[in-house]
């Protein structure tokens, strides 16, 4: 559980950040921010003044909000009237995480706060949560040791003649047995997940979203992930799947194979682990992420399957990792266009894929915490292809 | 799948409202209303203006997209350039669904669509999706069956001694072999479900958001839904499943007892049964939504348990129903201040519940269709408590 002493270091960070900008304030009410302060997801908005107690205002429910978060000022969500005098004239510039509010919620608050300017601190909320305390990385070990513990009986139960569904049911069967609270939460604006992906060969010609491997899925409106088609022989079974424990999110990739592999995709698997032990080496504070994700494509290259790396050709995803935590999709991420260096303590999925059309995915992912001896390997067992 | 004449209805009915209110057209940017009005739920953005072809533009996957939309205008996204010359002078007030858009996604195209005035269509938009065709109510039928066919199989699994994480595992994975799609979109800010809820008597004492009953759940990051909780002898087992077939969502509740049933609990259910009877024969287009609430909430009263009814003591909700659809939370609502009338094709899931701190929830729920002859029983199979 979340101790209130840690809640006050997040919400310290938080202010420094918010003063730094002369912002007086911030106003959350994105669920999982307000959790990550205050120790409670219920229906809630806190205010994170830039200096002083945080506000936690609840809609419900209240009793439950008191039991779990550790915050002292709990209180109901006031009235229209009530609301304004709980923050000063001094108050003027005020934080809103404008990546994940609703327009309508911004007029809202807007309306209540007459007169206030109100300024995006998304970048800011995403970058004080993506170095995690030791707290924290603990909550992700147990995520991973959970994940891990789920990976190692596939073998048990993957048999040629199943369904990618069927494969994906029992997966996830075990997945929740073992804790896995089963709800996905990703940030970026257009993105759904169901828990993750159980591929065959067939599986490779189908993309969509920023991802480098999506899948079929079972329909239009549900197009990635698990599908009807059949897992044969002597093809790539690729799983994809996340571990959600206590709300903390590890990601990872294992291969599998009912006989013998194309020669051409083993040594692509050979090439992910390159990229991956050469990534998990450079898993250090100041390293720049962009310089990552070139350095990988550099090796992709070399070993002569730039073309088919993160994605079909013509549809390559730019990035080869991305930090995980209370979202799947947390800061930093390993892609182009990211210029920003690690911090010791951000936990970061690697995932370096190869995409053959008609043929399958092949690749691996484990999720890594960054410290100045390189990448903590967070999910960790054995990540070599299991031939069954 | 989807037809073009389908698809061309549905543009039509939203193109008359959009000149009925003089907007020149709505740009829609969150996937399940891409989905709905063109096919597919790629990575797009779809321009819908008030007279002529929808433009649908394409981020990722461009290929799949023009595999699955139905329309006839499929492009890449345009560059920041090329984007406005799509929109010619005339368009100067562009519809936008506020309720879901992010401000970054306002601003974004308000940025590449500079002096035009975005409005709010979220209201016209649900009440457009809230009547379905004889296409969409057929796909909620295929829904409702397979639902149903998992309720069937509750009895095979259901024993004293599991937890009730173990109950929803295992509900979960007959659903998905099943062939459901697992991810369950919610269109209102802050709600997030997975699957269902699978309860034992303990979890009457926890509650969140909107729904009348949560459960638990297996953290307070993830505070609703089955717990580690025991499941035994005697106490209501309370069953709260969605299917998601080809993106349509039946909802449904059922009721399970080892053993046997305090008569104050068992006179809930009658009363349950009695409000559902009453709504089903009321959902007839023309009855008022609020009323049917209101009315809900007198059979409550006087069978003498108004105050369990939707809720804890001071905690219950106002509502007794909900749209079903391509989302979970669809218009119409049975709730206190909706004041709208129903329409023929709404398809809507009745769900009378009390609770009863430290004995359990109580309830029914089904998902019915408006009709002239009352509610379409959509998850058509045997409401009674099945006692093991």
């Amino acid at each position: 559980m979340l101790t209130y002493a840690e809640a006050m270091q997040r919400v310290t960070t938080m202010q420094a950040q918010l003063q730094a900008r002369g912002v007086d304030g911030a106003l959350f009410i994105f669920p999982i921010d307000v959790y990550y302060f205050s120790g409670t997801r219920q229906n809630s908005t806190l205010w994170v003044p830039a200096t002083g107690e945080p506000i936690l205002m609840v809609r419900k429910s209240l009793a439950r909000a008191q039991v779990e978060s550790v915050l002292t000022d709990i209180r109901s969500f006031p009235s229209s009237r009530e609301f304004p005098a709980l923050f000063g004239e001094q108050v003027q510039k005020i934080g809103f995480t404008f990546d994940v509010a609703p327009v309508q919620q911004l007029n809202y608050y807007s309306k209540l706060l007459p007169g206030r300017e109100f300024v995006d601190i998304s970048a800011i909320n995403r970058e004080v949560r993506s170095i995690k305390s030791a707290y924290e990385i603990e909550q992700l070990r147990v995520s991973g040791r959970s994940l891990c513990s789920v990976f190692k009986q596939v073998p048990q139960f993957l048999k040629a003649g199943m369904r990618e569904l069927d494969l994906a049911a029992e997966f996830e069967h075990r997945l929740r047995t073992a804790g896995n609270e089963g709800y996905i939460r990703m940030r970026a604006f257009n993105q759904e997940l169901f828990m993750g992906l159980a591929l065959s060969a067939g599986a490779a010609s189908y993309g969509f979203f920023d991802g480098a491997v999506t899948g079929r899925g079972l329909s239009n409106a549900s197009p990635q992930g698990a599908s009807t088609q059949v897992i044969g022989h002597n093809e790539p079974v690729f799983l994809d799947y996340t571990g959600v424990f206590n709300g903390y999110i590890t990601d990872m990739t294992r291969m599998f194979v009912i006989g013998t592999l194309d020669p051409e995709l083993q040594h692509a698997f050979d090439l992910s682990l390159q990229i991956q032990l050469h990534l998990q080496k450079a898993l250090k504070p100041g390293a720049i992420c962009e310089e990552l994700f070139q350095q990988a494509v550099e090796i992709a290259d070399k070993g002569g399957l730039g073309a088919n790396f993160m994605g079909m050709p013509g549809e390559q995803a730019r990035f080869v990792g991305h930090g995980v935590g209370l979202e799947l999709d947390e800061f930093p991420v390993l892609a182009q266009g990211f210029k920003m260096p690690l911090h010791s303590g951000q936990t970061i999925a690697i995932e370096p894929k190869f995409v053959f059309p008609g043929k399958g995915v092949i690749g691996i992912e484990n999720t890594f915490a960054v410290s100045n001896c390189g990448g903590e390997k967070i999910t960790d067992i054995d990540d070599e292809i299991v031939f069954l």
